[in-house]
C-alpha cells in the first residue's frame, strides 16, 4: 500500500502522499453544482453543465499534471519562504532535500468532501472541501496551526483560474475569449461576470470570497503569476503582495491574500467561498450564511449524516474486506456520481462533447435504485422525453439546454426497458407504465408505449441473418461495421433485445397487456431461436457479420478479435444459450480471455487500422476496446457465471479487476485505488495492468449489480426478494443488510457444507418460507432472513436450469 | 528598445532578452509545411492543415506560458547540471542569482528562419530553425561549443510533444486520443504512427532524429518527463538518462540523447530533423539528405536568396527608417504568411475551427500580388470554387478536406471582386475573366459570371433603406444585428458594393460588356445616392439599421457606438461620399476615435450586453470590435486621408500602429514589434495601449495598401502604374524600386516645396509623359522614373476632386 488505504470507520480513502501515479479524485456535491477535486487540490468546478456553466478552468492532460485548482499558499514572512497547503503547486518538496514524509501530507477523500493535510517549518495546515447539500457553492475550509514556539506572521494567498462559462470556447477559441473577461474585487469577494455564455443563455455570475479581510487581490491571471512563471512560483508570493490587479480581459482568476499572526501553538480557521450566483446581492447573502466557521463544519457533519443515511440502505458483511469497503461505500458512491454525470465530466472527458448518454444513464440508474428510486424515476422520465415517436432515441443529450445527438446506435432505446424494470423492481410501482412521457417529436405516450416503441424499432432493423443491424455502432461505440450499410449485424443486440424483451413481457402479464404479451413473446421466442442458429461459430457465439457478410468475432475471423466477450456473457445473462452451449463458450471466455487483470473484451486485438472494422481498430493492442479489459463489460461475465453455478470463478472475476486490490500494484494501475476506471490495460500491451479512464459511467454500476445481485445473489424482483447467492466455496458465511419497499431485511447467509451457489432453506422471522423469494413486507420494520446454502455440483445445476427456466416460463 | 531591434541589412528582428512580453513568434516554412516558432522556441508544427494534420502539439493560453515546443537540453555530465538552448523552458536564470544579460541569449527571427543563442557555464549554442524549400519538414541545425579552456563532457536531449493529428480530438476528447499514439524507435529515428485521422483520411507519419548517433531515445512523455515534473526538469534529464521508453496510448514524444565529448575551444555541429512522410521509407530517404550538415546550411542560403528575391521586387526608401524596415521587410513578409495561412493557425487561432477564410484570403492576396501574382491567380479560382450558384460563399473553407461552412455575412462574395481586379491591375491578365471556375453546387461559370452572381446576390439582399441587410455580420464579425432578421441593415456593405461594381464595370467596359455595363452603372449611380440621402447623420454616416429600424452608429445611438469609423472611410474610399461630407467625416474620425496609438473602431464603447447589437458588447470597452484600434480597420482611414490630400494625417495614422514605435514602449505593446497584431486596446481601457491576436489576417496587407499604394502611391492600375503619393510635408524625396509586369520600375520621388501630395511632373527614362500614369514596358527592362511633387493646397484639393471624378468617370 504505497500511496493509500481504506478507513472504512470514517467512509474515507485516505492517501498517504501526493505524489500519486496519477491524479487521485473526488467528485464534490450531489446536486447542481460539482467540483472535481484531486488529492493535491487540482480540478475543476460547474454549475448543472460542464459545457455551458463552467466555473473554473481546468488544464486537461497537462504539463505540469493536474493544474489549476484550488490553491492556498502560505508564506512566511520573515523569510520569503512559501508553500503549499496542498503540495501541488508549489511542490516543495521537489528539486529539494526535504523528504516528501515531512511534509506530512495526508489526503482524505470521503463521501462530498476531501480533507488535505500538510506541514511545512512548523506550520501545520488541514483544508476541508466539500459542496454543502442543496447550496451551489464549495467551502475550502482551511485550519492553520502554529506548531513551533514563537510567534509567526504569515500571508496567505489563494488563487484559483476562471473558466470563461463557455467551456468549449475557453479552451479553443482564443482570439475571441480573451477579451470578454470581467473580474473585479468588491470588499471581501472578488466577482467574475463575463457577458458571454452563448449557448446557455447569459448566466449571472461567480463569486469568491474569504470570511475574514483579505489585505489584497488579484484578478487577473498573468499579473498574479508574473511572465513566465507559473502556479510554482506566482510573483505576487514571491513578493508577498497582491497587486490589486482588475480583470479586464485576459484571464480572470480570484486571489486575495489575508495577513495571519499565529502565537506559538496557536490555530486559526479561515473560510475560503466560491460559488455562482444571479447577482451580486444573492451572493453577498449567501457569503453572510458561512462567515461564521461554526456554520460552515455544521454543513460538514450535515453531509456526513447525508452519506449515512444513504450507505445505510445496503450494507453487506463478508469475509473479504477488499468486498465489504467497496460494496458498502466506495462502489455505491461511485454509482451515485455516474449516476449524476455518467460520463459528462471527468479527468479524462473534457465535458464539452458528451453530455449525457442515454445508455449511460439508464444503465447507471442500477447502482443507485435502492436508494434513491424517486430520482430514478424522474431520470427515466427525463430519458423517454428523449425518445422518438418511431422509438429510436438521442444518443446523448444536454440536459441543461433541452438539447441533444442521435449517433447511429443500434441498442440504445433497449436500455429504457432495463432502467424501467428496475425500478418497477425495486419499488412495485406499476403504475408507473402508465405515467404519460412526452416524445421529443410528438405527443406524450405512456411508459409502457415508450417502451413497446423502443422494441418495435429495434426489430424494425432486424437483418438478413436475423440478427439486428450494427449501423454506427452497438454498445461496443469503437466497433463501427457501417453507420449507413444494411448488411452489417451486430449479434449482441439480439440478445440484448431478448432479455429486455423479458422484463417488457413480464410487465405486459402482471398489467394484463395479453395481447401485446401473446405477440412479442413469439417474436422473443424466434429471436432466441435464430441466434442460436446462426451466431454458434463452434465453441463460441460470433459477435456479428462484417459488411462484406463475414462473421466479426469468430475463429475465422483473419483480422483478429476471434472471441468477444459480450455474446458469450450476454447468451447466458438473456437465458438465449442452452446448457451445452452456454458452459462452453464461458469456457472458451476463460480460456481466451481471462488474465490475472480480468478479461480482456477482445482476443488477439487488432494490429492495423481496418476501415469496415472501425475505431477499434485505430487503439494500440490492449487498449480500450482493442483488447483492454472493460471494467464495464468484466461483471457480464461475473453474473454469467453466477448465473451458471461457478461462484469461484464470478469471484475471481470479481476480485480481478476489484479497485483496493490494485493498491498494491499501484505504480502499474496508476488511476485510484477506490474507484473503478473505464479499462485495464490487456495482456498485448507492454503497460499490462495499467488502467485508464476512472470515474467513467457504467463500471460502477454493473460490478455493483455483479456482486450484489449476483454473487451475494441480494435482488429486487417484481414479487419481492430474491435470494440467491453465488459465492467462493471458501466463504462460511456473509450477511446483507437491505431497505426494500420500505423494510429492512436483515439478512444472514451461511453456507456449511462449502457450496458455491444453492439455497437450501430460507427461515424469515423465524419461519421458513417456500423457494428463494423473500416475501414483500408493507409495515416498514426490520424482518431476520436467515438462509443456509448447501446443494452438490449436480443440484447446483439443476438450480441452473430452474433459474433459465423461471426465466423461459414468462415467455 | 527594452527587448529588441531590426538588423535590417540581414532581414532580421533581433531580440536580446528571453523575456519578451508574450512570446515573440515566426512562422517558418512558405509551402505546406508550416512551424511556428517563438524567441524561446515555443511553438507548433502542421503539415498543410492545423486542424486534420497537426505534427506536434501546443498548449494555448498555457501556464506556464509557450509550451512545449523545439528544446534541446544541456547536461554538464561532470556536475550534472542542466540547462535550455533556448532558456524555455529550464528558464536557468528564473529563481536564481544568474543575471539574465550573462545567458548572453539573442534571437534573430529572419525571414523563414529563426535563430536562438545562448551561454551557459562556458558552452555556447546556437540553433537556427527552418523549413527548407519544397519540403515537409523542419531542420534544427545546433552549434555547441566549448568557449573554456578544459574538455567537456555534455549530454544533449532534444523534447517535442507529438499531437495525436487531429488537433481538435486533440485537445477535447482525452479518453479517446490517449489510446491511439504509437511512436516508436529504430536507429537514430523515432517514428509517430496513429492509426487515426478521421476528418483528413490516414495519413503516414511523423518522424525525428538526429544526422548523429543517438545515445538513447523516448517516445513516452510521462517517462520522460516523470510524475509532476514538467519541460523544466524532465526526469531523464535529472538523471542523465534516456529511459528508451515506447509510445503506446499516452503522449507520444520524440525525445534523443546524445553524448558530446568538447575539447577546449572544439565547435561541433548537430542536425535534428522532424518531418511528415508517407512511409518509413520515404522517410528515410529525406534523413538522409540532411545527413550532412554542410547540406543543411545550403539550403538556410537557399531560403534566404529565395526571400531576397521575393522582396527585390518591391522596395522603397523613405526618410524614415521605421517605414523602411516595415514596407521593405516585416510588412510584406507578414502579408506573405496571412496569405498562406490568412486566421487559420497562430498563438491565438487554435487552427480547428476558422479553416481559410473566404474574405481573408481575398483580401489577403492585396500584399502579395505585386510578388507572386500566378499564385494569387491560383488562390482566387480556388476561392471561386467556393462560392455558391447564386452567387454567395462559403465564410471559410477548409482546403485539404474540401469543405466550408457559410456564416450568414452579407460582405463575403463581394471580396472575390476586389482580389481579382488586383490580379489583373497587376498582371493585364484581362483573359482571366474568361477563365471557367465550378460553384460549389453546380456547373462551371467564368470568373467574370462568379463577379457578378456576387453583386446579384448582394443586391438581391437590399433593404428597405436601400441599403445591404445585414445578416449575421459584415466585415465586423461581432456586431450582429440579427441573422435572420429582415430589417437589419449594413450602411457599410452598400459603400463596398459600390466599390466593388465600380471595378466590375471598368473590368466589364474593358471587355466590351456593354450590356451589363449599362445595367450595373445604373444601380450604382442609385446605390451612391441612395446613401447620400439616407445615411448621412449631420456630422458623419451612420453604421446601419437594427431590428427595431433605429439608427446604429448615430449621434442620437444611446447605447453607444455612435461614430464608427468604418462607413466614414470608406465613403471615400469607394467614392460614393461628396467633397464636404467627406472632409467632415474624417475631421469627424479624428475628432473622435483618434487617439495617440491609432483610430478606435468606435466610439464611445458600449458598456452592457446588448442582444439586438450581439458579440461587439460582449467585450470589456476598449477591446476588439468594442472601440479597439483595429489595425485591420486603421488603414482605411490612411487610404481615405491621402486620397482628401491630407499626407501628414495620413502618415500620423500609419506610424500610429507602426510596429517599430512599439519597441519603446513593449512593456504596454506585449506583442511583436514587427508585426502588426488584429487590435491594439483602446483608450476606454485600463491597459490602453495592449495590443492582441498578433499575425492575423487582413491587418498587413492593408498596411502594406495604404504605404505603397496611397502614402507612397505607386499603384498598379489596368493601363499602367498610377504614380500619386501623399506624404508628409517634411518628407523632401523617396524612391521606390518595384516590378510591374515584367519591367522593373525605379521611382524618384521629389518634393521640393514640402506639399503633401500633387504631381507636377513624371520623367520616365528621359522623356516628360502625360498625367500620373506610368506606361506599361513589354522589355523586362529597367526604368527610370522621376517624378516631381509641387501643388499648392488648392490645387491638391482640385486634385481630390480629379481622383473623384476619374473614378466617377467609370460610372
Amino acid at each position: 500500500m504505497k500511496y493509500g488505504y481504506f478507513d472504512d470507520k470514517h467512509r474515507e480513502f485516505v492517501i498517504t502522499r501526493p505524489d500519486t501515479p496519477t491524479p487521485w479524485i473526488n467528485y464534490l456535491g450531489c446536486d447542481e453544482y460539482c467540483a472535481l477535486i484531486s488529492n493535491t487540490a487540482g480540478g475543476y468546478s460547474f454549475h448543472r453543465d460542464p459545457k455551458d456553466r463552467r466555473i473554473t478552468r481546468y488544464r486537461y492532460n497537462n504539463v505540469p499534471v493536474d493544474r489549476p485548482g484550488r490553491y492556498i499558499y502560505l508564506r512566511d514572512q520573515a523569510s520569503g519562504d512559501y508553500w503549499s497547503a496542498t503540495w501541488q503547486p508549489v511542490l516543495k518538496t521537489q528539486n529539494s532535500k526535504l523528504k516528501i514524509q515531512s511534509y506530512n501530507y495526508e489526503c482524505r477523500h470521503g463521501l462530498g468532501y476531501t480533507i488535505i493535510k500538510s506541514k511545512y517549518s512548523g506550520i501545520s495546515t488541514q483544508t476541508t472541501y466539500f459542496v454543502p447539500l442543496g447550496e451551489n457553492l464549495e467551502l475550502w475550509a482551511l485550519k492553520v496551526r502554529n506548531d513551533t514556539k514563537k510567534a509567526r506572521s504569515l500571508k496567505l494567498f489563494t488563487y484559483l483560474e476562471f473558466c470563461l462559462w463557455h467551456a468549449e470556447m475557453d479552451m479553443t477559441d482564443f482570439q475571441y475569449t480573451l477579451n470578454i473577461a470581467s473580474a473585479v474585487n468588491e470588499g471581501n469577494l472578488i466577482f467574475h461576470q463575463t457577458g458571454y455564455a452563448p449557448k446557455s443563455g447569459r448566466f449571472g455570475l461567480a463569486y469568491f470570497g474569504s470570511n475574514k479581510k483579505i489585505s489584497g487581490y488579484d484578478c487577473d491571471r498573468e499579473t498574479f503569476l508574473g511572465q513566465y512563471h507559473s502556479e510554482s512560483n506566482p510573483i505576487a508570493v514571491e513578493k508577498g503582495k497582491s497587486f490589486n490587479s482588475v480583470g479586464s480581459g485576459g484571464n480572470p482568476i480570484a486571489s486575495v491574500s489575508l495577513n495571519i499572526s499565529l502565537k506559538a501553538g496557536e490555530e486559526k480557521d479561515i473560510i475560503f467561498i466560491l460559488g455562482a450566483a444571479e447577482t451580486k446581492e444573492e451572493a453577498g447573502d449567501i457569503y453572510k450564511k458561512y462567515l461564521d466557521e461554526k456554520a460552515v463544519y455544521k454543513k460538514l457533519e450535515d453531509l456526513k449524516c447525508y452519506w449515512a443515511d444513504y450507505l445505510g440502505r445496503y450494507q453487506a458483511n463478508t469475509p473479504d474486506t477488499d468486498v465489504n469497503s467497496m460494496v458498502n461505500i466506495w462502489n455505491q458512491y461511485q454509482c451515485r456520481t455516474t449516476f449524476n454525470w455518467a460520463r459528462f465530466a471527468s479527468y479524462y472527458e473534457s465535458g464539452i462533447g458528451r453530455g449525457m448518454g442515454f445508455r449511460d444513464s439508464n444503465q447507471d440508474t442500477l447502482g443507485v435504485v435502492h436508494v434513491i428510486p424517486d430520482r430514478v424515476k424522474a431520470r427515466i422520465k427525463e430519458l423517454a422525453q428523449n425518445q422518438f415517436r418511431n422509438g429510436s432515441s438521442y444518443h446523448k443529450f444536454f440536459p441543461l439546454t433541452k438539447t441533444g445527438e442521435k449517433g447511429g446506435y443500434s441498442d440504445d432505446p433497449l436500455w429504457l426497458i432495463m432502467a424501467t424494470a428496475a425500478y418497477i423492481k425495486e419499488t412495485g410501482d406499476m403504475a408507473f407504465l402508465d405515467e404519460k412521457v412526452k416524445f421529443i417529436d410528438g405527443e406524450a405516450a405512456s411508459v409502457y408505449d415508450h417502451m413497446k416503441k423502443a422494441i418495435d424499432f429495434v426489430l424494425s432493423e432486424k437483418g438478413a441473418q436475423g440478427f439486428i443491424k450494427m449501423r454506427f455502432a452497438d454498445w461496443n461505440d469503437c466497433l463501427n461495421l457501417g453507420a449507413d450499410n444494411e448488411v452489417a449485424e451486430s449479434a449482441w443486440v439480439p440478445l440484448f433485445l431478448y432479455m429486455e424483451m423479458r422484463e417488457f413481457l413480464t410487465m405486459a402479464r402482471f398489467t394484463d397487456r395479453t395481447e401485446d404479451y401473446e405477440k412479442y413473446k413469439e417474436i422473443a421466442a424466434g429471436i432466441k431461436d435464430n441466434f442460436n442458429k446462426k451466431a454458434w461459430d463452434g465453441k463460441w457465439f460470433i459477435r456479428g457479420i462484417d459488411k462484406y457478410g463475414e462473421a466479426v468475432g469468430s475463429a475465422k475471423s483473419k483480422e483478429g478479435g476471434n472471441i468477444d466477450l459480450l455474446p458469450q456473457a450476454w447468451s447466458i445473462m438473456s437465458g438465449v444459450a442452452g446448457t451445452d452451449k452456454a458452459t462452453m463458450c464461458m469456457d472458451m471466455v476463460k480460456k481466451h480471455l481471462d488474465t490475472k487483470y480480468g478479461i480482456m473484451l477482445i482476443d488477439p486485438p487488432y494490429t492495423e487500422y481496418d476501415e469496415k472494422l472501425g475505431a477499434v481498430t485505430t487503439f494500440a493492442p490492449g487498449l480500450k476496446e482493442n483488447g483492454g479489459i472493460f471494467c464495464h463489460a468484466n461483471p457480464w461475465a461475473m453474473i454469467a457465471e453466477a448465473i451458471l453455478g461457478r461462484g469461484d470463478i464470478a469471484f475471481k472475476y470479481y476480485k480481478a479487476i476489484l479497485p483496493p486490490t490494485k493498491n498494491k500494484m499501484a505504480d502499474i494501475h496508476l488511476t485510484e485505488g477506490y474507484i473503478y476506471s473505464q479499462f485495464i490495460t490487456g495482456k498485448h500491451n507492454a503497460n499490462f495492468g495499467r488502467a485508464r479512464n476512472s470515474w467513467l459511467t457504467g463500471s460502477a454500476a454493473w460490478n455493483f449489480v455483479a456482486i450484489a445481485e449476483y454473487i451475494l445473489g441480494v435482488r429486487a424482483d417484481y414479487n419481492g426478494l430474491v435470494i440467491d447467492p453465488c459465492i467462493p466455496k471458501s466463504w462460511k458465511s456473509f450477511t446483507v443488510k437491505r431497505v426494500f419497499r420500505g423494510a429492512t431485511y436483515e439478512i444472514s447467509v451461511t453456507n456449511p457444507r462449502g457450496v458455491n451457489k444453492g439455497v437450501k432453506s430460507i427461515v424469515v422471522d423465524g419461519l421458513e418460507v417456500e423457494g428463494n423469494v423473500v416475501p414483500v413486507f408493507k409495515d416498514k420494520r426490520v424482518h431476520k432472513v436467515e438462509v443456509v446454502m448447501d446443494l452438490n455440483r449436480k443440484e447446483q445445476q439443476q438450480q441452473w436450469q430452474t433459474y433459465h427456466s423461471y426465466q423461459s416460463s414468462i415467455l
